[in-house]
């Protein structure tokens, strides 16, 4: 769980909704046909932006701003040491089914047991990086859409509440209500993109670029066990990778 | 048929539609003059942006982010795995007049046929993709020209209106319907540009990236096969390069 | 002649103008100081983002944006083709005073000529196409002046036009007149920015890439007649780097 | 102590308070609904933006806008001179516990004491440089945050204060008092981006961009340590990295 | 003198001035504290986004776009001709105490006297015209500075202004004054930031792009030097990379 996405969005919505509280209550900040405008139309014309798959992909994609799988450097490099001690010891065959803390790690591994050469596991693996980034774009694409397309549509609507008004202006009582009415969309298109969805591109792109370097640790590391150095050796070279901290802890361990 | 495309447009412009039906009828929402300035002065002004041949032809291309030619990667791969077996076998020349899924592989496997070596077919199609690229993107300007006009055709609308009503207020009944109608310009353009143009340039962008993607998979192929490599090591490399699951999905198979 | 500058140009200008109309003539359009102050005053300010020299100049390379100088490729291989074969046949002194489609090419082959060596050649010749977009850059600088600044030199116009109308408001009857004419300059200002400068940019920068490319292949055509390769072997090469149907049309030929 | 951050920050803000003064008064410019919605919105919202290490830890690091930790060439320079002399009279293992003038610099020192060999060296101290630039980068996108959303809750604050004042227009007299308190949250919005955190951010990013001028000196000159050059020769190449002022008083010296 | 930066300027500001004599004199568009918030504040903020020193250099910059030092192609071409004959004929130490165009030059040429090699040489030179760039561009995040503040300092202003008579609206005779004076700020800072320092940032940018230019011309001609080249070899290398004007002069002479 990321708490600060949680307490974030939780904070900031609560500032909002109390902020209406204060001005008389949520009520004149609901209308249905609004709200249809704004998250109706803006996720039509998200949709229409990406391939279906993308689009329905990033729904669960957006999910990992508040559950991200977060990448342990300290047990990466702890694991990466056994196994390089390992494989000097009895050999590359000795690392198969060995536990490793993620799939993409194992794949490479299971590369090395089944004799691919450095280089030839290097390739496909940063293949596997550059595809992987290449996904999250896709998804952080249909998360700008979002941040692009909301405003627009809350604009749109504020339009159509304008025209509607000022088309019928004989009841000048009606005028001040149908205004507030018009300017909900807006309203609603500045929230979405702004308290919701900038942030969670935001975040995205944070683990995004933390899960490709945390990966291109992976692969360092494989390469020095192909290359057959010691665990000490492969400890000193992924250190200098790490963030000073974790460094620091673990050399310090 | 892009799914997405169909329905993201259709639903986005029926939210539109309904607000405005919501809101007391289409009616106040046309308005001819205002729709001639718009549509027509950004026609005209997309026109002005780009060599007649481009404008022209962007239309067909805008086309294609409803009807796109998905590129097929497993029968791609399929196929290249086979050519890669039958030139072991019988020799480069036995590849001529096979059946291939696309008129670029078509063209790089007649290369190889008629002896040209693996440098100079390489430069060759990598050149041909270059000039899609560049294609692909005279397109996306001219899609770009219509998301930049339209808002501006549609504040130089609102402007006219504006001028137009602010030099006759002798009538305060008047007033209303008058900007009523000068803000449709505004409007209509917002329309243009968010849920028509943009969405559209952003589903061509995916698209051109993924056949770029595409013809790099078949130049690697054939490189592969002029290479004299076996279909299984074909097969290996060219799936690192494949979206994960379909990947998976060959592999299993 | 650029027909769709001149066609766009006409029917943009046409769409505004004829929206004027309808909405009561003209008239109410033209006010001579608030045309100088936007007119004028972007002048005036893009004179000062330049130099004189390039802000003089940028002028007659504006009027390339409707009287291109178009390359011909075609015609280019052609040449290229019957010089190479020319060189091989009677040495490289034989290209004296042929005749070639424009002066770059005439260049080069005077280089050729005079005995400079392959790379001098290249060198010599890319540096000239570096210089030609450099000096491109900066008349795409001048139009973006424009672009920038005229539509904020017709917020300041209306700014100014409110301040007046805002401190003398004793006669309500001269209120909206007043504020008509206040909002023409950001009319202006508009006006100029999309439909006449932003065009003239990306038709410009079309122009623009459009010469590189042909001047690129004018130094791959030298470079080859240079090596002394056939004049097959030259065209082969050349016809990969033309637009599709432009190359076609030549196979076929 | 950042003096042009200090007399900035007072200098901009007592303009902005003696202007509130000048024009009746702080008493109708503070409103602590408003407050709390754009200082408290905005806060969560960024908060949401980044993990909450990154959120937290970029408090301190916004302090150094006002308290940087200047790095010193001159002195660098001259103890870098020293130290080579010391390496080539007595060996590198003679530079153990030499003062040096930061961290950075003492653990290059310590590695070839240590005798790891130029290239590993490098390797290491590049690499965390690079993961300088990455955590920098890391608070300025904090930074930036505020700056992006600040403005936004500012308008999402006032739509906020419009649709409750539209929906309560009984009494005519509320409505200006009314809009005055909507237009506030705008006003803290733009002061927030504008003369707080976009100030800052521009600072941070010179500072960071210093720092790592300044690193990459210490390299530099490890390096040539390393490489056994003279004081002398090591003084020539720091000099030309050296802004120039700096580098002339130096060779004055 | 630039004097394209002198008639812009003078151009520019006099149609401002004028529009608004002809709106009836410039008494109203004259407002002190108005000043002072956008000219004071911004001025304050800008210095808060740099160090002190760099805040104070850029005013000494600006009036480069006044008072440029062009630098002279075609007398560098013509200096570097006759060195490098001299050099030839009586050995580097000739050109001891030459008269030279520019301090660059002359810091270059001593370095060849001083019996530096060209990869010295040349290394040291590039690193100066890189800290040049790196300087130049400080000052230019400077005017920068200036362009985006004083917008926002505008706003402030304006909201200020806003905020103050909305809550005052008892004598609705004052509302339109009070109004006028408080979108003054706005009208200031959309003067600044587009009609003084947008224009100089431009002409900043050109002339420092220039001067890069001639340096990396200066390094290019020292290195023929030191290679021994003979100055007619100098002049034609040199010459490719002269606009083409200055060129064909040069070599008509």
């Amino acid at each position: 769980m990321d708490i600060a996405s949680l307490v974030g969005l939780i904070g900031a919505v609560g500032m909002i909704i109390g902020s209406m509280i204060v001005a008389g209550g949520l009520g004149p900040f609901i209308d249905v046909p609004s709200l249809l405008i704004v998250f109706g139309g803006t996720f039509f014309a998200v949709m229409f932006t990406a391939p279906m798959g993308t689009f329905l992909g990033s729904f669960g994609s957006m999910a990992k701003a508040f559950m991200p799988k977060l990448p342990k450097h300290g047990k990466l490099v702890e694991t990466m040491v056994e196994l390089s001690d390992l494989a000097r010891k009895d050999g590359l065959m000795a690392l198969e089914n060995q536990d490793v803390p993620d799939k993409f790690f194992e794949k490479g591994l299971q590369m090395l047991v089944d004799g691919a050469d450095e280089p030839k596991m290097v390739k496909q693996l940063e293949q596997e990086i550059k595809s992987m980034k290449i996904r999250h774009e896709s998804t952080q694409g249909v998360v700008k859409g979002w941040i692009d397309i909301a405003p627009a549509m809350g604009m749109i609507g504020t339009l159509i509440g304008l025209v509607q008004m000022l088309g019928n202006m004989e009841d000048p009582k009606a005028i001040g209500p149908a205004m507030a009415v018009a300017l909900l969309t807006t309203l609603y298109g500045a929230f979405l993109a702004n308290v919701i969805f900038g942030p969670i591109l935001s975040k995205l792109e944070t683990y995004s670029a933390d899960e490709a370097i945390y990966r291109e640790l992976v692969v360092a590391g494989l390469r020095n066990i192909a290359k057959g150095e010691s665990g000490r050796a492969v400890q000193d070279q992924m250190v200098a990778s790490l963030p000073p901290k974790v460094a620091e802890k673990m050399l310090a361990a």
